[in-house]
């Protein structure tokens, strides 16, 4: 019996790997989970199918999603029409980095910790593949933190949900094993940038190509739906 | 000539007394004021409706509105159609907190000023009357100042935008008299809790009762339209 036992927390899922992966690891640890979703204007709508199988193949309480439209202010590949997701890989910061992304994630997750008196808010950062990205580092995490805890009424009476971010120091060939060790489908998530309608990979966008190296890293086969050639 | 001529800033402005006050006390400082509201559900839309007005007449730079439907979370009085606004003033944390709000309008701000490289981000929080919402405190100001340093790509360069409170600490009355030597028309603005679709103010909420006293402390007439009794 798990002293964190029918707790609740907010599990923010993309339906991708990493988060499907957490998931997995909040309901191990005996959390009643409750998915979270963003759909914030992705060009990967495909994304937001995966979250609904893999929320209801993981086990999760409940499962809904919050829309909030970040390419009205722009800025990134990911949301903006106008600028080309990259084929290769970049150096610095990422065209695919949307603005303050997690900020904005974390934020939706902490009123939604609230409603709920939610313990934690599990969150798939990576600062490994990820390091590109300023909202993927502990540092972002740690702050963050300090925020939920001036932030809401759970935090002023001394109870704010804790940022637990599993994933932050692990390779993406350790974030396989983990998931293959606690039963993930990984046929059923989406990571690619570019997917088709109905879920299939590109095989060439940076999310891909991570994909596929952790899949080999790790040992296993890989059963990402890739789009025919 | 000032030394922030023409640096872009984001205004948070949602149509109210508050936030058309930091819009001209921003322009005041010579910023080129882009205004950004967020549509997240709340009953009172016609705040949306004068935060347009107000941009227009403040000489914003530009105005777009962002849309997070928090009201799929829940838990506000604000958003939760199960949830009365109350018409008597009540003890401790309102009804109509909506939990982790001011979180989520400048994780969204912090997006757009990364995207515009602002040097500033103006909202219109206030501790004093507001002193029972967790996320209008200075506590609150400062974490996210802290979290706005690690969060993007400017903060990781070492210039993050400065979150500007302005009205922090100053009362209704304050408040009123720094809007008025400004040049702000009070009577575009909606602050209403339970506005009709033409803006018009019920009298009896939390923020008419805190408005008309703000603007009787101040000894200016109140310009705000009301709903005929």
């Amino acid at each position: 019996m798990n002293a964190a036992a029918s707790k609740p927390a907010v599990v923010l899922l993309s339906g991708g790997l990493d988060s499907a992966t957490v998931l997995a690891m909040a309901r191990a640890a005996g959390y009643a989970c409750h998915a979270l979703s963003i759909d914030y204007g992705q060009r990967h709508g495909a994304e937001l199918a995966a979250a609904a199988r893999v929320a209801a193949a993981g086990g999760a309480a409940s499962h809904r999603t919050v829309s909030v439209n970040l390419d009205a202010i722009g800025g990134s590949a990911l949301t903006d029409s106008l600028i080309a997701v990259p084929s290769a890989p970049s150096a610095g910061i990422p065209v695919t980095y949307v603005p303050a992304r997690n900020t904005v994630f974390l934020a939706i997750a902490l009123g939604y910790a609230e409603v709920l008196d939610a313990a934690a808010i599990f969150v798939g950062v990576n600062a490994v593949d990820y390091s590109g990205y300023p909202d993927c580092r502990p540092a972002f995490v740690d702050a963050f933190q300090a925020l939920a805890r001036v932030a809401t009424k759970a935090g002023v009476e001394g109870h704010a949900p804790r940022i637990e971010a599993p994933l932050l120091h692990l390779s993406k060939a350790d974030i396989v094993h983990r998931g293959v060790a606690l039963g993930v489908d990984f046929g059923l998530t989406v990571s690619c940038y570019n997917a088709d309608p109905l879920g299939r990979a590109c095989g060439h966008c940076d999310a891909c190509r991570l994909r596929a190296d952790g899949f080999a890293a790790a040992g296993v086969a890989d059963p990402t739906p890739y789009v025919p050639a």
